[in-house]
C-alpha cells in the first residue's frame, strides 16, 4: 500500500479542478506529427500562411510547419517551454501570454490554437473580448476544443451543472497545476462545444467556417 | 496543453502530502511473485507459521502463500479490497484494521506487513502501542519500510526537516488520498529507517531479529 507515498511523477500532467478532481494525463508535448490525434492532423491543411502558434509547449506544432516551409511565430507563457522550443529548432519562440498579442509581431494568415488551446479563451467574455483584438491581426483562427457534453461521466456532467448554477458556461473549468510539492495559481480553461463556439464568435467579426469532427470529442474550428 | 483537464486515473494511485506534495504511482496491488520487490521475495522465507496478513489489499501476499499451502488470515479496511481478495481466492479476508486485531483472530506464527505496511504503525508511540498490543499474539513480526533518509531529493529532505521542528518524526508522512474528485481524509504513515524501528521496538517486548536489505530504501524488519 501507499507506494505513492514519495513516488515522483515524471512526465504525468496533473490538474485539480476546484471540484477537487483530479486529472493527470501523459500528453506528449514533443509529439510528432504521425502521433497527433487525427482531428489536429486532419485539420492542419486550414493553417494557411504565416502562422502564430499561441501556447506552443515543446513546440510540436511549429517544428511540423516549419518543416513545411512555413514562417511560424510560436509563443508560450512559460520560460520552459519557449526555450525546449528554442532547442527544438522553432526559429522564432518568444515568452508571450494570448493576451499580449498586438500587431508588433505582423500579420498572420493563421492563429493556430492546438492541444486543446480553445481553452486559453478562458470564458465567453474573455473570448470574445480576444477574438475582437484577433480580428484585424489574422485572417484565420484554427483552435482546438473539445466538446464538454460530449460525456456521460457523472462526475464531469454534474460539474457542467454546477458551472450554470453559477452562470458559467458548463464547460468553463477552473484549474490549477500540481507537480510534486508546487502547486499552480487558479486560473479558467474553457470547453465549448461546436453550438458554443458559434455562439460566442457572434458579433466578434469571426466566423465559423467548419468543424473538423471525428468520433471523439475534441474537434477544431475554423474561423474566418 | 492540458489534456490532463478532465482526464482519468485509471489504475494510477495519487497521495497528497501536507506540504502540497502529489506522489503517483502505479503499484501492482495484484503482482505476481516473480514481479514483488527483491526485499519482498527475499524475506518471505520468514514468514512462518499461521500469517496474518495485514493491509492486504488485492490479496498479492495471502494469494501466494497459501499457494504454498499456509494457513493466511487477511485483513484490510477497504471493502473493495476485502472483495478483490476474496474473489482471487484468498480463503479468510476480513474487513478490519490493524488497531482491532485481538486475541479473537487466534495466535499467529507471523504477522505480515507487506507493501510498505511498517508505515501503517503511523507514529512512534502508536507503533509502540500497537506493538505492545501484538507481542501476546504472535511470535514474529515480517515488515517491510522504506527508508526515509535515503534519498537526496531537496524536497522529501525539507519535509524531514519540518516534521523533526514539529516534534515528529522525519518520515512520518500526513497523507490523503485522491481519486477523481474524492478527497480521502487525512491519516499519518510512518517511513522509519533501520535505526528508528530499532529504537520503536525498544521495550515493547519485541526485539529486532533482521534486516533484509538490498541497495534501495525499501528493506524488511523482522522482528521476534
Amino acid at each position: 500500500m501507499l507506494d505513492a507515498a514519495e513516488g515522483g511523477a515524471a512526465g504525468l500532467e496533473i490538474v485539480e479542478r476546484d471540484d477537487g478532481f483530479i486529472g493527470v494525463s501523459t500528453f506528449d508535448y514533443l509529439a510528432p506529427f504521425r502521433r497527433w490525434k487525427p482531428v489536429e492532423r486532419r485539420a492542419l491543411r486550414y493553417a494557411r500562411g504565416r502562422v502564430l502558434d499561441v501556447g506552443c509547449g515543446g513546440g510540436r506544432v511549429a517544428v511540423e510547419l516549419q518543416a513545411r516551409g512555413r514562417e511560424v511565430v510560436a509563443i508560450d507563457p512559460s520560460p520552459g517551454a519557449v526555450e525546449v522550443s528554442r532547442r527544438r529548432g522553432v526559429s522564432d519562440a518568444r515568452l508571450m501570454r494570448l493576451e499580449d498579442v498586438d500587431a508588433s509581431l505582423g500579420h498572420f494568415g493563421t492563429v493556430l490554437m492546438y492541444g486543446n488551446n480553445f481553452g486559453l479563451f478562458a470564458s465567453r467574455s474573455k473570448a470574445r473580448r480576444l477574438l475582437r483584438t484577433l480580428r484585424p491581426l489574422a485572417e484565420r483562427i484554427v483552435a482546438e476544443s473539445n466538446d464538454p457534453y460530449r460525456t456521460d461521466d457523472p462526475v464531469h456532467l454534474a460539474y457542467r451543472e454546477r458551472n450554470r448554477r453559477r452562470g458559467r458556461m458548463g464547460g468553463q473549468l477552473r484549474l490549477r497545476c500540481r507537480y510534486r510539492n508546487l502547486i499552480g495559481p487558479w486560473f479558467e480553461y474553457l470547453l465549448a462545444s461546436p453550438d458554443e463556439v458559434t455562439e460566442i464568435v457572434e458579433g466578434t467579426g469571426w466566423e465559423v467556417e467548419r468543424f473538423v469532427r471525428d468520433d471523439g470529442s475534441f474537434y477544431v474550428a475554423v474561423l474566418g
